[in-house]
Parts: C-alpha cells; structure tokens; sequence
C-alpha cells in the first residue's frame, strides 16, 4: 500500500518528523513518501494561510495523486481536504479527522492540546467542519513563544504536559489530541506522564489511512463527493487546471 | 494482536458471518476469536433488548478480557459499550461506531441502510449517544419481514439496494453504512451497484481494533473512563461481579 | 392508585428512604409498594452499572408489571427507562426524567447537585437522552468520599447546601435538582438554606407517576413505543424472558 | 388547593371548555375558577396577538394571584408565561408546557396536532423557547376555515384524527398533543381512534398544576425568577402597575 | 427616507440619547423621527417588562406606521418586533438584531456588553429567538446600582470599559455589542480603549433600516410573516384593534 | 466611499452583472471598482474551486485593499472570508454572508434558491460556517444544464420564479435568497411573481460594506480576527507574500 503523507507547509523539518512518526507505525506493507509544500508558509496558524495552504495541498495532489493508494494531508486543519475528497479518487484522510476520530473510540470527549495560541480559530473553524464540536471538550493553547518550529515539541514539552493536566481537569476529558504537525511522535514520549490516552495524530493517520485502503471504497460516481464535471481553468498549475479540466 | 469479536446476540449464524467478514480484511498478524452471547435474543432489536445485551456484553468481556489486546461489541447499536470502556482496559470498539467513524471519513454526510423497522428507534439512540447525528443524513429500513437472520443479507440483497439508491436521493447522502451484524460480508457483494461508498461494519470495526492496539492507547486513570473504584455486588455472575468488586 | 417504586440497586437502606419520601407527598388514593433490587450494586454510579441495573430493573417489571397502575424507576440515571416503556403497558417515569421535567416548570434552567463525582457521567449521558442539555446549567458534585449510602444526606447535607449555592452562581440556573435516590426527602429539609427552588425528584416522581396514572395514555400500537413482536429468548430470568416471547 | 385558569383570549365558550375538561381530571381538593381576558382577541394565533394576550395575562394575575396556589395560562403557546414566572410568587404553568413536558415521559418524540395554519409560526417560537425542539416530530395543522372557535373540535373531529395518523407517519412519533385551548376535552374522544397517546392540554395542565402546589417550591430570592425589584410605571393598569412598583 | 425611531420605554432622556446617535449616523436623505412610549415603565428589564412595552410597541406602530418607510423599536431586547414585522409592512428592525447582525460581519463572536445585570436573562432570550446562540460569546454584566437611566453612560463608562476588556478573555471574543438604548453613542467614546470593533446598536439599527428601505423588499403575501387575516377585538387601543380588524 | 466588489471567478461577464446590480443600489457618495480574478475557474461551484478562489481573493486584496474603505468578495459561498478578515483592516463582506444577514431581518427563515445544484455542498458548508443553519429553510437548486454563466439568469428566470415557490412551500420559509454572483440583479425583475421578500446578495453586499464603512470599527488588535503576526512566505505572488511578512 502506496501512502503519501502531504505536508502542506514548507518546513522540512516538520516533514522529516511526521515522516519518522509515520514509519514508527505504518503496517509491514505500507510505503511512505513524504512530500513538502513548494510554496506557502513555514506552518499553517490562521484562516488566511490554511486556505493558501490548501491550495496548495490540492496544486501537490494533482501532481501525484495517481501514484498511490492514499493521502494524508499532515496538517491538523485539514487545509484543502473537502476539496482533495471531491477531486481526486484515492482515499484522502486529514490529520485533524484521523486525531479526532480515533479518539472519539476512546472516551466521550476529547481535549486538544497545542502549542500555540495563535492556532485556536482555525482549529475551532476545522472542528465544527468536522461536526465534533460536541465531542470536544476545548482547545487548549500554549501562549509563549517558540524558537524553532521543528523542535517545539521538545524546547516545550514540559509545559505540553502540564496544559495536558488542566485540560483534563477543566475540560472533564477523556482523551488528549496533541493537535498540529511539529508535535508528531510526542504522545509516545509523554504518555506515562499524561493519566488519559495521548493522540498523536500522525500515528492516528497513517493508521486509518491504512483502514481506508483495506477497505477500498469505491469513488462516489453521485452526491456531493463525485468528481466535478470538466471546467475551463486559466492560471492554474498546470496539473491541476489539466485535472480540473478533466484534460 | 488478538482481536475479540463478540457477539452479543446469542445467534450462531451471525457469528459465522461476522467471523468470516473479519477474517477477509483483517491485517496478517490479528488473531480472531469470535464468541456468541451464552444467553439474551437471537438479534438485538430493540431499546429493552439492548439493555439485555449490554449487561450480557459486559459478562463475556468479564470472563476474557485479559485474553485479547482488542475487542469489537459486534451488534449494531454498540450495547454495553460504555460500561465496557470503563470496566476493562482492552480497546473496545462498537459496530455502529467503527463503521460511522470511518464514513465520516469518506463524506460529510452517511446514510444508514438497514434490513428491519424495529431497528430504527435504538439505531437513532446509538446515534445520538455518539454524538454524530449532524453527520447523519438519516436512517432507512425495509418494512417486510424476513425468513431467517442469518440469510437476510441474501434474501434482501436486491431490495437494500434499492433501499441505499432512495436514501442517496432522499438524504443527499456521501457513503452509505450497511448496519446490522447480519449484513456482515455484503457491502463487497452490491458495491458495484450503490453509486457511493458502502461501509461494511464488521470489516470497519476490524480494522480500528487494529488501528487502536496499533497505538496502543493507556486505560485512563483519571476521568470518566478509568475504572470505577471497587464495590460490593450481589448476585451478578462470577467473573463480572468479581471484577467490579475488584477481587 | 397502585404505584410501584422500583429501586434498581439492591441497598435496602435506600428503598425505605425512597419509600418515606414517597408517602410523604402522594395523595390520599396513591397505594404504594417500593422494591429493592434482588442483584446488581448497592447504588448504581456508572455506565456499566446502569446497563447492569437497567438489565435488573427490566427483569423485576416483567415479575409485577400486572399488579400496578403505574411505576417510578428509582434511581436518577433512569436507568432502563426506555427498554420499560417499550415492554409494558404500565406508564413508567424516571428519577431524573421527573425531577428535571418538573424543575422545567420552575426555571429556564436547572442544576444538579449530587454528593459523589463518579455520577457525573452517567448523568450527563441521561440529560442527553433526554433531550434535556438545553435546559440543564450544569451537574455538580462534591468530591469526597461518604460513610454509608443511606446516611450520605445527613453526613453531607451542609455541604450539598453549600454546592447548591456554588451552582446557582456559577451556573446561572433557576432551580436545584437534588440527585440520586439517596437525597430523597432532603429537598424539604434545606429548602430554607437555598434561594431557589429545589426539587426532590421522590417527590417529584410520584406526583408525575399520579399524572400519568390519571390521563390513562393508552399504549401505543404503532411506532417506536409499541410492544416488540415476540422474539425467541433464552437464558433470561422467566419472567422477562416469557413476556418478550409473548408466553 | 385553589387553581386559577386563566384564559388569555376573549371567548368564553372556550373558557367553558376549558373549565369542562378542568374539572374532570382535578383531584378531588382542588377548586379551579376559570377566568376570560376582559380584552384582547376572542382566539391567539399570532405573534403579534400573543404579545398582546401576554399582557392582557399579567394584568389578570396581577389582579388575583393572591387568591390561588397555582395558576395556569390556557393557551397553546404560553403567552406571558415567563413575565408571570418572574412577577408572581405562585407557580405559573402553561398550556403548552404541560402538554409537552408530560408527552416527553410518553415517548421520544411528541408531534403537535391542531386546527389552523395560522397557530404555527406561534408555536413555534414557543417550542423553542422551551428548549423542546429535539424532542418535538413536528406541528401539524388542519387548513380550511372552521365556523366558529367554540365548536371547532366538532366540527373538525374526523379531520384531525386523520391528521393524526398523518403526523405518527411523516413525524416517526410516540405522542400526539392536542394543541390549543379550543381543543380542551377533545384527547379522551379521540383515543381509541390514535394508535399512540394523545395528550389533552389542559388535563396535563390541571396534573402539573397540582403537582407543583404539591411540591410548594419556594419563590426564588436570586437568580433570573426572583421577583424584579421596584420600578415606576406609568398608564398601566391600576394591580400590574402596582405590582411593578411594590406598592 | 423616513425612519421612525420607536422608543418603548417612558423615559424621554434614552430618546434624546437615541435620537442623537442616530442623526450621527444617519444618510443625508434620511428624516429622523424619535416617539417615547406614553405609557409602561422608563427602561424594560425583566420579562415581564418585555411583554407590555411589546404590547405598547404594537400600539404605537399602529397610529403612525402609514407615515414612514422603516422603523427602529430601539430596545435591546426587541420587544414586539415579531408581532411588528408580522402586522405591518413597512420594514421593522430591532436594536438587538441590529446590532448583533452587523457585528457578525466583523468577526465571529461577539460579546454583549451591557450596565445591569437584571437585563441578562431577557437578553438570553433575545438570541436565542434570533437564532444566534452559536455567535454569541456572552452576556456581560455591571452588577452595581446606577443613578440614572439616561446619564448611566456616562457614570459606568469606565466600568464599561473594563468589562469588555474583561469580556474579551473570558469569551475569546472578536467584537462588543454594546447593549442597551442607554448606551447610545458610548461606542464611538471608548472605540479607542477597547482592542476590537465596539458596536452602537443604534448607529447599526439606523444603516439597517437605511438598508431595508433601500432594498425596497415587499411584505410577505404568504407565509409566517404574511398580515394576519381581520380578527374582532374588544378593549383594545382603537388604531391597534382596528388594524387588527383590518377596520 | 470607495468600494471594492473582488469576483473571484475569471469570468468578466459576471463581473459586469455585479457591477451594474452594485451601481443602481449604491449610496451616492460610493465609488464603486469592480475586479475580476485574474486565475481560477470561470464560476466557483465545488469545494475545491472554492479554496482555489479564497487564494486567489486574498492575492487580490493583497495588491490593492489600501485604495479602499469596504470591499466585497462577490461570490456567494464567500471565499477567503474569514482569511481577508484576518489579514487586512478594511471591513470585508462576503457575498452569500451580507444576503443571508439582511434576509434575517426580513423573517425567521430564509431559503436559498439557485441555477445549478453542483453549488449546493459547498452553500451549505458557508451556511454552517456562518452559524446560520438554524435560519435557513433549505438550498434549493435547478437541475439542468445552462448555456453561458453570464445570461443564466434570463435563461433560467421563470425556473428560478418556480423554484422560489416550492421552496416557499416545502420550507416553510419567509424570505428568498437569491444566491450566485451570475444572479445579480434578478431580484427586482421577479420581484412581482414570489409572494415573499426576495433578496438580492449584491444589493444586500452594496449596503452592508456602506454599513461596516460608515459604522467605521476598528481593526482588532487582539483576539482571532487582528492581523497575524509577521511570517515568512515563499513562492507566493509578491504582494501576498510581502503582506504576511509585514514586508
């Protein structure tokens, strides 16, 4: 099974960590390409840059979505996933949906826990898209600053755990969602120090992206999910407009 | 990883059907153990049938759990499951939530297909308890009666089919779940004939047995799942009454 | 009017106060009888013990169902209320379900107060089934451990005081609902120390069962509340087993 | 126990039913006086008229809320019931209220049946306001003219059974409310002609009525139901505007 | 374009503050006409005080409504604007709705700020009638007494300030709704010490009023907002009753 | 006034039917430019478009926002809203936003009706991210194909008249909302043949952006909606990129 994990940030240190995160997990017969955005911004925080972004994610996709039997797009706000769903035929899993669903069959609600304040909207913004607004017990965000991106997960570890605790307490929680790329493979690093379930949403990903080839659905041909008919494009990437063009 | 399926209906044949649905998709290293419900209704279909199924749920995994890294509550309407996640410290995953889960990740919206009326209203609970019913588009059951539960899925292939092409349009519907362990093994079968994605249930809730003793997750020690402190009880059956007791 | 108290758990210390605070409030032609659980848990407080209690509380009704005009399922989470209500033909009411509808009637918004913490997700999960989260400000427990179950309301009755007063500030609630069998006849007792109303749900339950009892609601013959089909069972107590059966 | 029915509209022959159907269903201690609006609209069915019969509501109970135990506002959706909550120290049920609150402990879901289009937008708003809108199939009205206000339910007997039947099967419903003081009496005619409970308004209301008299909740002293605090008026009747001003 | 600004309450002061903001605000072809209500209580709190100044609102639109293109009723809480919008067909807006329907474009919650804490639960009920719980971060409150109703805003402006400063953190909240026709023109005051947009409702009322009798839309000959069909009333002020009766 | 209508479609034709429909409703002191995106897809009508076309919004703006005082993104499911409404500091309104909100003020329900059912998934996702499901009756669409994007409004104009019917029935809904930049300025010609208030989004967007501009708020500089920190860009187009690099 052909899996590409889809970073659509242009950090490549985050991308190296998803990367080991995924390899730690994935099944005997599941091969990993991990590919990294172009263009964008280091990390996706606001509205603005997860629509840049998700464009992107579609612009990367189009390139290569034939070459594999699923994706994963590894940002937790799943930039571009509506969009990747409707477009292309293989499975398409967002790393938010795969953190919070997973552990959804872990308790009644779960807490996310991030590193950085300015994160919350739009993962309040992914939540609700996701209709679990009512299985999550709040976001719960670091408010200092950070000196690398991809090192965050360890310059900030201890505090992780800690906002973990008052999470738990104030949001009365069963599951912890540890929410956004750089933190991939922390949960595994922190989890005897954490009295509920730890997410790590890469691990989460790879994992149902697995489920989702095992079961091999069929591309809706109706509904909301087909592909869209063929449209003129200008101005696009070409693969994309090409794809979108049905060309 | 040895996977439990169980079986809280006391129906042989059923179990024959979700045994072989599971072992068709699960991964080379899951070792299945399917058991049937010693004592309750040949299939669960109503709220009071599954207040009885879930007690009977709770005594099976009492006498085993120990034995297996995962277990799947393998009836529809996930009985027992929450008091199952507290008790014991083995993943458990509920048919309904494992192939609602899952078509959540295919679309925004699923329909249930399902093969008696009488299912409706505790199907509809089971929803709401997992907090999904704005990801629901609806639930549609046929409205004749049928010669025996473990020949269902032949006797009505034809008209569930028809049955998931009214809900697509009724519903406007992304993927569409076969619900009912019954229904074990069919979604191969008509996926050629439904327009969208159709969810097996068994073969969903297998594979995120795997996906959760692939992460492994900790039993919380804290929260409203972690095991509740030890209390006398009176009359229960052996192995649960001890566990609650904590002897 | 024949009314029949049904106390789930099997701690009879219970019953007689359910039974005390039961006469004290019903009318001159309420007769009424009050049983004690003959298997489960001296006081239910979680998921697993609800399903067991419920399972129980399904078994006593099939034994006596005939000899009343009514029944109170005893214990606040309600627990087989709805497996009850679709058997027989008797109207049967909840603890909580009475307490919170009756407190409707008072407020825009309830409270719960309760005197142990591992009652809160159980009770969360009734106010949901209940349909009732809109209305409910919010359920709060004190934290400590108690002596003995059918004392709890004088062991901890300042302090029940004290967290009613905590709730209607912080939840911005209009009335106090007393949880839990064990409060029963307490609400009289403090209703002097609180500044809103408080329900005793006892109290509440009776009068609601006496409305029910006076309307004469036929049993429905239609929809999902309708006596199931007969279904074969086996190894379920006699009683319970011969009236799904239709014996 | 003195109970006041308090009619909102001008038609006495309503008001006679609604004393009718009072009395047979009121305990044998309690006195009921039935009261009808000295102005306003002789039926409510708009918002505009129940903003108007809301008033009219408080005025009347400003001028004898010292003389009863409870009081109930005759008419579906509840007009001035919230003010009167907050003015008065007596209980204060609704019309609606009471019907709707004692269907919920009949079944899932209540359908509203009743004579005229008109009454919808109305009702509502006023089942929202109670928060009930879960627990609600749909409301359900009759569209041709009728001769006259006091005898509609003879003359549309046959049509609302028939819509009845036509709400248990679009509305997947448990419990069918007659809505509509106009309608008082009508349930027990009817009964054997619906095949799941149909709930008389003002039955229910006499029950709950008595109920809360019963219980003798205290009036809140805090909270968002105390009493307002003095305030001058002007132009409005001489007991309301009194009342207002604590003279 | 001819706007009535329609204050509900006695207090001629509320409708010089109102007048003013308005001619503030308003375009050059607008003509502003400010009426008090000439009878009720000098500022509406509680709900009860929504029920007769909505009673009085109808009386008022009644006399004038002929003479004016739009119209304001300048009260937070909107009292009467449903019966309005339904009885007339000049464009009738409320100040709350205004307010709160502007600051939607501005971000994605927003907080209302007001000076009384008697006014929370009226305006609790506001929003939900407006549908608009979800946007909503919180009722804000001064709990303290103030000297008068029309110099208010003045004597809390600084308290005003730090409550929504306050209200900002606790709501995580993107823009204040000042709340209240007593806080007309405050926004513009403390726009400066205030970190994200503040809203005049009267100013917003004044631009959507403007707006509706831009856009010219008809009144409704179908539907929930269609002129009630002639109805006899008694005692009713006589332009009320005979619109109404349609005289 | 200077005010931006940005089309985020490719297609000039439908930019000059916006432009027309802004002129004939704008205030005269507005100075209306209307820009045509300058890559994408002719009209905007899936997911996948709509975060294509949210990128390119936000390229536009970057190049120009300092030349305005309001501007509009001008197709209906408002693509980069809340991206625009993060980054820049003039008041943005979106298309499908600024119809909906006025539409409120014109009835409790409003129904969308539109010329192509390809735009229904994504109307329904802005719906929901706009927090307005609760006031919309439903999304009606044509089903057929259309000729030219830029005439589908004459094209279609008595299907649409038809369609607003049914939805007027089958929603139960008080105001029609005429959505789709391509629809601009039909309101007004079918204005006679829908018996309720039609709106037009342009002329509702026009007024809006009038409104936010002479309300004048302040840019956030707190909270999710103030402009996001500096970040470095690569491969973005210059202005874009230097904007988010507080270049």
């Amino acid at each position: 099974m052909r899996l590409l994990l889809l970073n659509p940030n242009t950090s490549t240190g985050v991308t190296e960590l998803i990367d080991r995160a995924a390899r730690a997990v994935a099944g005997p017969h599941t091969e990993i390409t991990s590919l990294t955005a172009p263009r964008g911004v280091p990390y996706i925080a606001t509205r603005a840059e997860a629509v840049i972004g998700g464009a992107v994610a579609l612009e990367m996709l189009a390139e290569c979505h034939g070459e594999y039997d699923a994706a994963v797009i590894a940002a937790f706000g799943d930039p571009g996933l509506g969009g990747a769903r409707e477009l292309f035929s293989l499975p398409v899993v967002g790393l938010a949906e795969a953190g919070m669903l997973t552990a959804c069959m872990l308790g009644r609600r779960f807490s996310i826990v991030t590193f950085a304040q300015a994160l919350a909207p739009w993962y309040e913004e992914c939540i609700e898209w996701h209709g679990l607004r009512e299985r999550c017990g709040g976001i719960n965000t670091l408010d200092g600053h950070f000196t690398a991106i991809d090192s965050v997960q360890e310059e900030k570890q201890d505090l992780l755990v800690e906002l973990a605790h008052k999470a738990i307490a104030k949001d009365d929680t069963d599951v912890i969602v540890l929410a956004g790329a750089p933190l991939a493979g922390l949960a595994d690093k922190i989890a005897d120090r954490v009295p509920v379930p730890v997410i790590d949403c890469v691990s989460a990903a790879v994992k149902q992206a697995e489920t989702l080839a095992a079961l091999a659905p069929r591309k809706a041909s109706v509904g909301t999910f087909r592909r869209p008919q063929a449209k003129p494009t200008s101005g696009l990437p070409h693969a994309l407009g090409a794809w979108i063009s049905h060309l």
